[in-house]
């Protein structure tokens, strides 16, 4: 029973119940089991393989990478065994059956079974994408011999496990815009090391948009040519970032966003466009208006061409051609496009794009290609193999599968909006709209994508906006539906955020760098120390602030990660408090709030004269007087306070919740719970 | 007249004079003066090219280099403008003529003048290299714009400049051990960064010693094959790391270390050995006994082959064959070998080492190579092409010298010793035996070379090894010889090792790695802060502990810095402490001490029970009866401390002195400068 638990809740109730430390992993499997005992990472540690998928392209990699992995994460100069005896081998894997045959499709079988114990551990699955799956597992779990396992000597080692594993979901992925930001092929490989780590397996690739077009054309050049600021990947890149992804069981899916959000077609073939032209590139904020004309022959003629370009650089069978925000006036504003809609008797500029989506899903069905795009595609008359992609929410997920569409949820995770790990957590593809659907209808919702919109982030800050939020999407995408417990998953978070470090991310590192370069030849530490209280804004205020290819994204904002972990931890000590008020906790929170006040006074010497982080300096009076209202809040209760004081705290609070410097104080909210629960 | 002491002191003394900072560029330049004033960067910032050598590719390249590294530097999106128009840009370069022919010569023109000024900034180099040059000083100046400067609004700057700058020594190198420990290409390619940021030009590779075989030979595959635990370059990667340094001004000089160290060469080549094979590749410590044999004809016809496949890899004029630590038992002790060195009249195996090196020396001139080796091959008959690469001292370069030869210094040098970067500084490759030389004999000593030996670094520690205390010499070797102010050095090193973060290097962010690895799932930051006060113990001692290739090197001793600045920072406040004893700067000696006995207890949670760390345990133990020493020997000026105080102190300072876990406290000479000055 209480392995039944943990399987379920993960560390917090494990260690509650004795178990030294249930491990961190993310996402957490089906089934897992710990009994008691450690298998030591030695440096002689070897990989077997054996069954039919033994001698896989994808398994044997994998295996090559596991030995590097291990070595990094232990310090050990383990070696790949030039002949690993499955005898003497320290994990052995066994892969029952060979690959699916190629394209990797949503459904493939990943299962896996991990079982570690005296003498060795093995991995067993019935294909090679389980093994893959598994060998993340693995990697998870090493860690530092526990002081309570006597005997081993190397330092490291993997609890024993009985872990029994599957997704709940096909269809994991990340929809990633590098249009607005270029992300280079590096930074590219490095989410997709990411992706495989949390068992995600989809990257869904927004290749075009309004602010850039990121592919080179051979058939049309001038699209990346005049498309782009000269940033794009060669077909080379390509092909080389699609066998990367596949060997890490990783779908690339493709989008090219038609008809709407293509500004950056326009430069180099205006007679696409709706308006007449010529067009130029616009690398700024805004909503370009940029629509293709959907009445000429000449457009389909082109993206028969194009497509049949781009299908043979992108072997999946899903081909994304987006759909989304398409401006009705671009159509109506035309006479000739008018015209058109009246002769074909479209009643107005949905039922065009319909016409339109019709017309490309038959053209991506000549090359074998399902058609995937957002909510708006939906239509009537197209046909069942499309795929709807919701940003809109479960309810439109919903309206499709009940039409017979398949679908995937990205509604809630939106990572670009900055909101924390624990409110994406709490989105599920089948809560909400989608509870009520009959069997038959929950099976077309195949999973979600999380999605990271690039308008405000670059190459180097990629990483931390992705990372660790990512992982408990990843979560959710793929544990049980009974995993929810956001103590466990922060507890399981942090853990992992640390662990990724070990594949090369740069979540934690680049926001190191960033405030280092802020800081300037001063030392960093106060201003680390100021960061951690602070979030973004949320949503979409610091967008509508204005961005544009000539904006730097160097400023305090930029160097912190979404979530502040030391404000929720104050806010959870604030709520235990509450609950229960006692001097022990009081004075805890007092010490915290008097540390914090020296936090913001330390910090002043770096803000003043920084011409970067001047604008920085209200904040930090900001969280001097917070915590100075928390302290009044605390000694309300036991010394009598000045007559005025709440309502000089709520003032203090109301001014110390403005937004500058698109910064917020996180530990806003807590302080005021304590001020508004405190006795007069 | 200020202006010309800043050139020479730098940092310290112009701040004294009321310079507001003075850039913290190393090398120093031969002449550099830095009128008030700043120039800003922004987004838009181009560097325009001209003269006959602008359309040169390393010109072309290291052009696109400086606007990534700008982007990284400051944050901003600067790009590659297409078009730079001379009078818009903010870097005009100028360079006179055009390269100098391939492949790069010692000697080849390095010069470049820098002038920053209102308006914009001009680099004007004679030659492609100096522009190379140029660019890394003005990226080096590159800062936050200090708040004097009013008017700048995007925060980045250089100050004005007025710059002229040229090395003391043509060869300015590193020579680096692959054998012990493999170095991937990326490695090697961040180092050849590092090398390019701090002006030196030559990378000596050391690609074959006793325990491994680095290099892919298509002549004789079993080289690499049974000489390397797999881990070697490929010719393609040897080509793709040659190109890669040329473009960056560095050039490659490859080593063989024969006719000794060349165990590795006999487990596939037996034929080649003084003694009868089987050979086995042994990579463990110790002193492995495989040496050729000079005495068949086979051996030159084998080395003939090989050095004509290597030269077609590596272009540079020269070739270094090693031919250091021949044990000559390993000749005397073959009949066969003897009766070859009666024959021939050579009297002992230094002359049968002469003989075999004159044999070389003649199939590298073959191939237009000038060959290069340790001191030992320097004997009588030697073409006067030979260059000497000095590893005992100045002595063997001076006589090197009178006879003719070409020399640089490595001793004194070696950075595998764990020494602070200014016992290197004071090393100079023209003081001591070398001082006397005629002028004439003195332009034979073409420089120096730091030496990294790999016996106890690992890819993963190799960057911290190296870094900053190379470029403090790389200082020594390009800057005048005036330049030789310790506190400046520090002051300009520590802002080094912040800016070689931006080109990629991980000396500092791997360490932290490695510290949040030892750490377990417990926070880093107090081991951080004990690791502070500790050193690695220095010389040869952690060697002779044993060490091979299954040796993890993931202790506390490998998470440190060779340096601790925080003990050389304390030590010279005890200085000027017992220089002028005064109760404030006592106040303040005792607070540090106060605040380590705090770092040795908040350590101590982390250390127990942590089996790699717990041998560290009686290290801070030691910390803390030092912390406890050094403030009873302050106490002991104010108060009358008990009549045995001294003693007791001095045989803690004694105890705490020993080697634990092949570490040091630093911190402890310090407290026995405090201890024997105070009053008994």
């Amino acid at each position: 029973m209480v392995k039944l638990i943990c399987r379920v809740l993960g560390l917090s109730v494990c260690a509650a119940l004795g178990y030294a430390e249930t491990p961190p992993l993310m996402p957490w499997p089906a089934s897992a089991q710990f009994p008691a005992g450690e298998l030591e990472i030695t440096a002689g540690f070897s990989i077997s393989a054996a069954g039919a998928g033994a001698a896989d392209p994808r398994v044997k990699a994998a295996v090559a990478r596991t030995y590097a992995r291990l070595a990094r994460q232990t310090g050990m100069p383990i070696q790949p065994r030039l002949v690993a005896t499955p005898n003497v081998a320290a994990l052995r894997v066994i892969v029952e059956l060979a690959d699916h045959r190629p394209p990797q499709q949503p459904g493939d079988n990943e299962r896996y079974a991990l079982d570690i114990a005296e003498g060795g551990a093995r991995l067993s699955a019935d294909r090679p994408l389980g093994v893959l799956r598994g060998l993340e597992t693995f990697l998870q779990l090493v860690h530092q011999t526990p002081a309570s396992s006597a005997g081993t000597m190397s330092g490291f080692s993997v609890p024993f496990a009985e872990i029994r594993d599957e997704p709940r979901f096909p269809w994991r992925g990340l929809s990633l815009d590098v249009s607005r930001h270029f992300i280079p092929v590096d930074g590219i490989k490095r989410t997709i090391d990411g992706l495989a780590a949390v068992k995600l397996n989809v990257l869904h690739w927004h290749l075009s948009d309004d602010q850039g077009f990121r592919v080179e054309s051979k058939l049309y050049p001038r699209l990346q040519q005049y498309g782009s600021d000269g940033l794009f990947y060669t077909q080379t890149e390509i092909r080389d970032v699609v066998a990367y992804a596949r060997d890490r069981g990783i779908r690339i899916v493709p989008e090219f966003d038609v008809p709407g959000h293509a500004s950056s077609w326009l430069p180099g073939y205006p007679s696409l466009g709706s308006r007449p032209g010529p067009f130029q590139l616009v690398r700024t904020t805004g909503d370009p208006a940029g629509v293709l004309d959907p009445t000429k022959e000449s457009t389909y003629r082109f993206l028969t061409a194009f497509f049949g370009e781009m299908v043979r650089l992108f072997p999946d069978p899903y081909f994304h051609i987006g759909g989304d925000e398409v401006n009705p006036r671009e159509w109506n504003n035309e006479p000739r496009i008018r015209a058109f809609m009246h002769s074909h008797r479209l009643a107005d500029a949905k039922q065009l794009q319909a016409y339109f989506n019709r017309r490309l899903e038959k053209i991506l069905a000549q090359y074998g290609k399902h058609m995937v795009g957002w909510d708006e595609i939906l239509q009537p008359d197209l046909s069942k193999t499309v795929m709807i992609q919701s940003w809109r929410g479960q309810k439109s997920l919903a309206e499709a599968a009940r039409e017979g569409y398949k679908g995937v949820l990205s509604a809630g995770y939106y990572l670009d909006l900055m909101q924390p790990a624990s409110q994406h957590y709490a989105v599920d593809p089948l809560k909400g709209d989608t509870a009520n659907l009959t069997p038959e209808e929950t099976k077309l919702i195949l999973g979600g994508e999380a999605a990271m919109w690039e308008e405000l982030a670059t190459a180097e800050t990629l990483d931390a906006k992705l990372w660790p939020r990512l992982a408990a999407i990843a979560e959710r995408f793929w544990s049980p539906d009974s995993v929810t417990d956001r103590a466990s998953m922060y507890g399981r978070l942090a853990a992992t955020s640390r662990w990724l470090e070990w594949l090369g991310l740069t979540h934690r590192s680049n926001l190191d760098l960033i405030r280092r370069r802020l800081a300037g030849s001063l030392p960093v530490a106060p201003l680390a120390a100021f960061a951690e209280l602070l979030e973004p804004v949320k949503g979409y205020e610091r967008h509508r602030a204005g961005w544009g290819a000539s904006t730097a994204f160097n400023r305090l904002v930029d160097a912190i990660p979404p979530e502040s972990d030391a404000a929720r931890e104050f806010n959870d000590a604030v709520d235990r408090y509450l609950a229960a008020p006692n001097p022990a906790a009081a004075d805890s929170l007092r010490k915290q709030l008097a540390a914090w006040i020296q936090t913001a006074a330390a910090v002043r010497p770096l803000l003043e004269g920084n011409s970067l982080l001047s604008e920085d300096l209200p904040i930090a009076d900001a969280v001097t007087a917070l915590a100075r209202a928390g302290t009044d809040a605390l000694a309300s209760r036991s010394v009598s306070a000045p007559p005025d004081w709440k309502a000089h705290a709520q003032s203090t609070i109301k001014d110390a919740s403005a937004h500058r410097a698109s910064l917020l104080v996180a530990i806003a909210p807590a302080i005021q719970k304590l001020v508004e629960a405190a006795p007069n």
